[in-house]
């Protein structure tokens, strides 16, 4: 049973298969907001799709109970005055149960024809998403674009393709034929039906609403459940724009939309969501955020498969350099993008108290602490550039984080308020930078301090930083680590680390990759392996249990039998 | 980095690959116990090593804390007075993360080869192990040889299989090379690892210990898990064989044996096992046995990968049949084999109270309910042919259960004990039939009466009998379903059912395949869709979560600007 929407993305499928056999580069969806392949009018267009949405009711056809709700706000102090049509969790939980049972009835090829058809809609929606996506989160416009444009839509397509692959594996009927001895054989013939779990709910964040919700999202629809998405009521345009496309998509291809429904909340959802998050017809939940909420939905809504990210310590290992500089403009650069507000930001940056061993010859703990610092000085120091780098902060929460931290030790670098050229209401604060000491300042760093926070953290030695950095990992979480070393043994030591930590490992980045960033089809972001993520983006684990495997047999005639028969006539 | 014991059975494991891609019939180890296949002595040997476990403390190589513990009975009568050696949870929960780190770097095809090697050599220990499994369960010697041996075995392979299907598409290594326009691209050299979880946990059941406890064993082993075994104290002895060829094969390959060990508990271990099962090391638990000890462990190992298989209602849907008595004696043989005490067994069985469509004419209820009685006792009444069919009751539980359940209605069929001509002790009791109605008694027969009981329930019309089938199983669980109809209509609507309970479907079994019995490779064993059972024997959930990957990424040169480079040179 195949399907129009499968045929027409089929040749994309087959090399989303290639890429993630090999895990070398390889992406559908251009990460340049490049005239030429988005058009020459792409960017005015999504500008203005996103002007249109302001101070406006976000139209939606879905149930509602007829009023609204919204009350985002702009990191870069622009009105955004957007209102949703409000939902009641019920009657979105039945109207997924009826258009459940044709949805399920398609079969695989539809579930994956309509997700590629929504994620090629959705890349052409790019310039409208990143806007939306820059004046909720407070990212800068090219990252706004990237993470939450062709990035998202790659880690959509990743989640799509490992459900795909799994899926393909369930032969649709099967001839079994078991010898008797001199008897005939018994045989039988044997059908296999992929069948959903149920409705899924997906829960956004407020930094990355489309790139961490879309795996959870896609990977549900991929395996043929309806979704209900429930962003962030500190962004929900980004996601209300995704789950339109869904829905037009859906309602194109002759499906019941409500496959695919938004439901809008306003701040301190907490106690709505909790109650939703419990109810049996929710089978499957993808959430993002903090380490408290994660934690009650993994310990309270068991009728669901719960897939969690959730805070972690991301941590810096620097044993020896060759070039000093161009590693602290790296980690600098890692350090100032977004303001630190992504789970992947490095926070501590161990080095040896006694200093390290460079090509330049030996380098004391300050002044390694000094060259970071002066890095992010220059990546911060004008403000017209800088906000294109740090873009704004989210919330006042990370805000009042930065004074908070302040006062945890020696500051290194204090963290300035920029004025944005563009948005003069803007919100925006370079990164903070305090030095700590392993011995005495551990209870400070083994936390997460989630914004434009790190520490430079003095050691006994690289032995001591490895071992902190596995250890706090694996008790604390942590969805990176990078080391720069220029001894193999101690590139070893950190491998092994990483390992015990359950963390991806980045080696002496000194060019154009940062430890923050990963590359769908090649990377996989979080593990599963330590506290800050239950799972992987993507894997088999985090789609196999989408879906279950109903089977029916019945008796037939042997092939062996039948063969042996016609031999004899 | 392969691994001999790899390279020895890699045929066996192609095979395996090929029989779970086409689900056809396939087995590497043969189910007749027959001389020519294990050897002329292989059976007196066998029950020669049985017999020299009895009355003796059986020796294993592990830590101990000097004590013995052990009351294992035979549901045959014949004493046995085992005791096993007495261990401290902690003490083998530190011998596991001791024995895991080598085990841990030798990688996937270590842990696939070693784990196919102790396969191969429980299957030529399965005349022992099936004197073992009936002398604990109470299972017939035959059941007992091919349950508790090759087909356990099939079971354990299948689940190695699909770990090595899933862990081999993981590459070891990976070149990424991302353009960068008229720059050169940026290129990286990425390592994966595949990282077990820590220590998994298998907790055997009563009545199939080695059936049901491979699964999990063999899973947690291939992906490079260290395992603590811990049966049903009524059913020690069969995993202790277990455990300890387990071990053997360890050692002879170089790895520290505790990778696998035992945890021998005396009856009433509740407490003991909760304290265990919620051990920060415990990553993964395994576990066959009653809905409520399994619940338990789903709401509260949180730290760990929760499998459970737990209690069902088995059902029949009787709407037309060609040949009665064709289907009653199918049927009858699946009340009757072991005495109904499997998780697989029939329970409910729906005919509409107007009677049924027949080859030979109408069939009203009565009658098809008495020819269905009639079977099972012809089945039972000869006692020296019914013992090989029924075996022994496992425990005086069921025993009193069958007489509880005697008073739910009117009987069809009385429940019998029979003298057993070898073992004049043995507790040996023949099917309980009842007839219900569906309108009056559904309180009690939507829950499980595990053991010898079954329900000819009679319903309003075969639209009744499916609703009932599809909406019992989805609430209250079900493992395996069957119907009986002539009608196209009808099996599709009954496959319909089986989808909304999540439960496989077998349509007109009237040869010699019974709706209790599953094939390893070909059919699913639970579908993870219904309250019976969260996972399937066996798929890719099955093994996916068991182990994680971590990776690392460093800069080399770019392939394409390489080449470039020489071209112009």
């Amino acid at each position: 049973m195949t399907h129009p929407l499968f045929t027409k993305h089929e040749a994309t499928l087959d090399q989303a298969l290639a890429a993630i056999e090999t895990r070398g580069y390889w992406s559908p969806f251009a990460e340049m907001p490049s005239p030429k392949v988005y058009g020459e009018t792409a960017a005015a267009n999504g500008e203005a799709a996103f002007k249109a949405h302001l101070g406006k009711t976000f139209e939606l056809d879905q149930p509602s109970t007829g009023e609204t709700v919204g009350d985002e706000r702009s990191p870069f102090g622009i009105g955004l005055g957007i209102k949703y049509p409000k939902s009641d969790p019920d009657a979105l939980i039945r109207a997924a149960s009826e258009a459940q049972s044709a949805w399920r009835a398609a079969g695989p090829k539809a579930w994956v024809g309509v997700s590629l058809e929504i994620l090629s809609r959705l890349n052409r929606a790019s310039f409208e998403i990143a806007q939306s996506v820059m004046h909720t989160t407070g990212q800068a416009s090219m990252m706004a674009f990237q993470a939450g444009g062709p990035h998202a839509q790659d880690r959509g397509l990743e989640a799509v393709v490992y459900a795909w692959d799994q899926m393909r594996r369930i032969p649709s009927e099967a001839h079994w034929e078991k010898p008797q001895g001199k008897n005939p054989p018994l045989a039988m013939q044997k059908r296999f039906t992929i069948v959903p779990r149920g409705t899924g709910l997906v829960l956004g964040c407020c930094t990355f609403p489309t790139w961490n919700g879309y795996p959870g999202l896609f990977a549900d629809l991929a395996t043929g459940n309806a979704v209900i998405v429930k962003p962030h009521p500190g962004a929900i345009l980004p996601l209300a724009i995704t789950v339109r496309i869904a829905r037009e998509v859906l309602r194109d291809a002759g499906f019941d939309p409500n496959v695919v429904t938004l439901l809008a909340t306003a701040p301190n959802d907490g106690p709505l969501v909790q109650e939703l998050a419990v109810r049996p017809e929710i089978k499957l939940i993808d959430f993002t955020g903090s380490t408290q909420n994660g934690t009650w939905l993994e310990r309270n809504a068991h009728q669901a498969q719960v897939y969690t990210e959730k805070a972690g310590v991301n941590q810096i290992v620097i044993d020896s350099v060759d070039d000093l500089k161009a590693a602290a403009r790296n980690i600098a650069f890692s350090l100032a993008l977004y303001s630190g507000q992504m789970c992947t930001a490095p926070q501590n940056i161990y080095v040896p108290r006694e200093g390290i061993r460079t090509a330049d010859g030996h380098v004391s703990f300050d002044d390694v602490a000094k060259a970071l610092a002066v890095s992010v000085e220059k990546l911060t120091s004008d403000p017209a550039r800088a906000v294109e780098l740090t873009g704004a902060i989210q919330n006042d929460g990370v805000v009042n984080r930065v004074a908070q931290a302040r006062e945890l030790g020696a500051v290194l670098l204090d963290s300035q308020t920029l004025a944005h050229p563009a948005f003069p209401e803007a919100r925006v604060h370079t990164p903070l930078m305090l030095k700590l000491d392993a011995r005495a300042d551990e209870a400070s760093f083994i936390k997460e301090w989630f914004g434009p926070i790190s520490f430079v953290v003095a050691t006994d030695s690289t032995a001591q930083s490895l071992e902190l950095a596995g250890s706090i990992a694996q008790e604390h979480g942590a969805l990176t680590f990078a080391v720069y070393s220029t001894d193999d043994a101690v590139i070893e030591a950190a491998y092994d680390a990483a390992i015990r930590g359950g963390v991806a490992l980045s080696i002496n980045l000194t060019g154009g990759v940062f430890v923050n960033q990963t590359a769908a089809y090649s990377d996989f972001h979080g593990t599963g392996a330590n506290p800050a993520a239950n799972a992987a983006l993507s894997d088999a684990a985090y789609v196999a249990n989408r879906f279950r495997v109903v089977q029916s047999r019945v008796h037939v005639a042997p092939k062996a039998a039948t063969a042996e028969a016609s031999q004899t006539a």
